[in-house]
């Protein structure tokens, strides 16, 4: 494997081989997956210099684990024994910022929240805002079709691209998709390369959809509930409404008791779950009072309102602790998994009954508006480093009890490697089957992040 | 090639050989296709009749092309010579309309009016609606990923469905998406089948997306223009305003001169353009008065606002006459190219230079909010039935400007047979080899609507 024939076809980018600088690039937040060794690490500032290492790549059959940020949950980024990384995250050029045309070019190691800015400068935003926005890249966020918290009314990342720029294992480059807000010349292959978690081709740019921006702060709407069957009637009729609140949070009581404990935010004895809403656009305020009745309605035991922005964000700053809480207490799993609106009560249920029985601690929050649930496995690790048979017993049956729901393993973390396992039980035969073809299709050899996503 | 092997594998669904009987299933509305002479008709009535029809077709190498109510613009649904049609048009049940989880499971066949009118029932409805929704299927709809009037605010097809029952090529059926509304596992299969004319499955049945109904009837804004240019600045303006109307159409000179010598609208003769916008949702009035003024600003000579529902239906009506008006002319090639925004004004004066240069009629309206502009070619057949050549010859002109300007070939209608020739030029030559790799992944044998798409 000549690394000094990959060199010499490079432009500026950096190729690394020290094992110690190697080291960041070969793990993402996904701890409890195992990371090989890779030959090297490409940290790529060009569309040619990845195209020049996968020519490479090919002719050399060695196997090609792109990434961004490395903030991925599920895995995807982990490095495997022999591999090229192949990481984007210094292409962080906005190319093309058009305000007439609502849209950017950026390639695709722009973070999320810099596109963001630079398209609050136009009054616009850059919708997908998952909770890493301060980290995470757009290729990382393309590759798992991330969510966030306002996609419950903007949509998923998925909704936001328009086009991509993607080299595919061969080296040669597919541009896919267009400038337009529609079009259907042939196959959608940029849906079908979004959230294909790097095993498609590695995307360089993207040209991505960008809204107005809601002209002021939105107004938050707080509730807690004696029960979580109250909270979900609540999110069910916020839903049935249609009044569109830009955010609907659930926050079981676990996840509260550990912020209570460190944060000491005035936890009351009886609260099992709350509500964190947000309504945006001109009709905000209609939309707070009418969300303010529904909690009201369904029974919660204290709602406020909040219209000032400072208040607001304290409000939110409950959910943001939700995870950097249950940290404090052992190793977490963040599990994601999805069901339809109407079994969020049973799903959280079923949870807490299995968090019970297995004795595994379980802390969940829910984008409640989505549907998308996601339990956080707290433990600790055994003394030989391996994680307790317990929580992944646990998981399986969080899995198993969504998939029985009408449900999905991931919501917007993707499978990565941690949820490998299980996606014959969702898809199906004939779906993995499809799939296996569909990938020989832009990746006959292979290369491209193998082991990962099915 | 044995049809009684055919016909003794299916349950109640209707095979015909009939001439006549097929004649009526072999041609859609793009009438400058040429239709083939099928083998059979088969009627389905069940997806297990359709796998029947696969697995006979797969065994004996027949080419199978699906078809919905064929009121597609493209000859997608066209017949080819020795090929079985199979036509999910009478499977019409609505299998299940859950208000709860805002979601319908439906067969293929259900006319897009009658699953809407179902939703309606429900305080919900279903959002795509082409102006064929009284006739075409949600079959075809997925199958072409069909735009509407009110795409423009709430999306089109493709973001309606939630998962597909597809039969494949060889007979086995594929479920792919889920029930709730976010979910990444896996690849995106329900979005790449979406929009795949009928190249890669047979759609048997759909989950999809009911979202509320906005509560009242929506206002109704339109504005005369005199000039192109003032109108696509109105257009702008409002884009970038975050109105979020419900519909923003546009009929250039042509159209409305047809319309008036038809049905007396009353034209003035400076006008060169016309808007029409609706705003619904809460805060219709409020959007309403705000698209006036854009409307005003831009410099509109004459600008109108209804809230009576009667009214507006008259209204809009005028939009709904263009291509009825057309058609009175004489034979007629409905074009769909799409361009960012900003680019209308630009597509819209090359179109009606082109049409000055070829002496060829074009009437324009475009579905503006979306930049999917609609050239309809207005021309008499020639005496031994074929197309004038300056027909297609202005079409290619058109085509090709709208690329130049970052557009598209088509925004809603699809490639189908009349476009085929053009599709490298939009997709490049890595993008027509994945498409081919692609639909070998689904379709081995390439029996599934050969000759369509690209
Ligand atoms: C605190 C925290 C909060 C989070 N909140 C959310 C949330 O709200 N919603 C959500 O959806 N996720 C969330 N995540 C998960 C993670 O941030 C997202 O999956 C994100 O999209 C990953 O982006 P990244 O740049 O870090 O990609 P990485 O983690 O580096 O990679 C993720 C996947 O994408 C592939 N990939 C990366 N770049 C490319 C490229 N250029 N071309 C092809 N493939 C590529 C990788 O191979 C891998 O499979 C959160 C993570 C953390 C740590
Ligand atoms: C007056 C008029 C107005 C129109 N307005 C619009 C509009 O506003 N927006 C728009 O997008 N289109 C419009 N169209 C075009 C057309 O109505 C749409 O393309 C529609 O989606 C076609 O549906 P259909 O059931 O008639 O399908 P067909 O015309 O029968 O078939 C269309 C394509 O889908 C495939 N297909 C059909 N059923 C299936 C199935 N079950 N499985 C797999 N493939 C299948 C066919 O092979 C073909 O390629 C209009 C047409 C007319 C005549």
């Amino acid at each position: 494997m000549s690394l000094t024939a990959l060199a010499d076809a490079l432009g500026s980018s950096r190729l690394v081989t020290d094992p110690d600088v190697m080291d960041a690039y070969t793990r993402d937040e996904a701890h409890l997956a195992t990371p090989g060794r890779p030959l090297a690490v490409l940290i790529a500032d060009s569309a040619e210099d990845v195209v020049a290492a996968m020519k490479w790549a090919t002719a050399h059959r060695v196997p090609v684990v792109p990434r961004g940020a490395g903030s991925g949950l599920a895995g995807g980024a982990t490095a495997i024994d022999g591999c090229l990384v192949v990481s984007t995250a210094a292409m962080r050029t906005i190319v093309e910022l058009n305000a007439a045309d609502q849209l950017a070019v950026v390639q695709a190691g722009v973070v999320n929240a810099d596109l963001d800015g630079a398209a609050a400068e136009h009054g616009l935003m850059y919708a997908p805002d998952p909770s890493s926005y301060q980290i995470s890249t757009i290729g990382g966020n393309i590759a798992t079709n991330a969510g966030g918290l306002r996609c419950v009314k903007y949509g998923v990342t998925r909704d936001s691209v328009l086009g991509l720029e993607v080299v595919l294992a061969d080296g040669r480059i597919l541009r896919t998709g267009h400038r337009t807000v529609k079009g259907v010349a042939g196959y959608d292959l940029t849906g079908l390369l979004v959230g294909s978690e790097g095993t498609l081709g590695i995307v360089t740019s993207a040209t991505v959809r960008l809204r107005p921006r809601p002209p002021r702060e939105p107004a938050t709407i707080v509730g807690s509930f004696g029960s979580l069957r109250a909270a979900a009637d609540a999110v069910a009729a916020v839903v049935r409404a249609g009044i569109g609140p830009s955010l609907l949070e659930l926050i079981d009581r676990a996840t509260l008791a550990a912020i209570d404990e460190w944060k000491r935010i005035g936890l009351e004895p009886g609260t099992e779950a709350m509500l964190i809403a947000q309504a945006d656009g001109p009709d905000a305020d209609e939309a707070a009072t009418a969300i303010e009745r529904h909690f009201t309605e369904a029974g919660a035991d204290f709602v406020a309102v909040s219209r000032d922005p400072a208040e607001s964000a304290q409000l939110l700053e409950i959910r943001r602790l939700a995870y950097p809480a249950a940290e404090r207490l052992g190793q977490c799993l963040v599990e994601d998994v999805g069901v339809p609106r109407s079994r969020l009560p049973e799903m959280v249920e079923s949870i807490e009954e299995i968090s019970r029985r297995h004795a595994v601690t379980v802390m969940t929050v829910a984008h409640a508006g989505d549907g998308n649930v996601h339990p956080t496995f707290v433990f600790d690790r055994l003394a030989d480093g391996s994680v307790p048979d317990a929580v992944w017993t646990a998981a399986d049956e969080v899995f198993r009890r969504a998939l029985d729901l009408g449900g999905t393993l991931t919501g917007e973390h993707g499978v990565g490697v941690l949820k490998r396992r299980w996606m014959a039980l969702e898809v199906g035969e004939a779906g993995l089957d499809i799939h296996h073809a569909v990938k020989a299709a832009f990746d006959p050899l292979g290369l491209m992040n193998p082991g990962k996503g099915f």
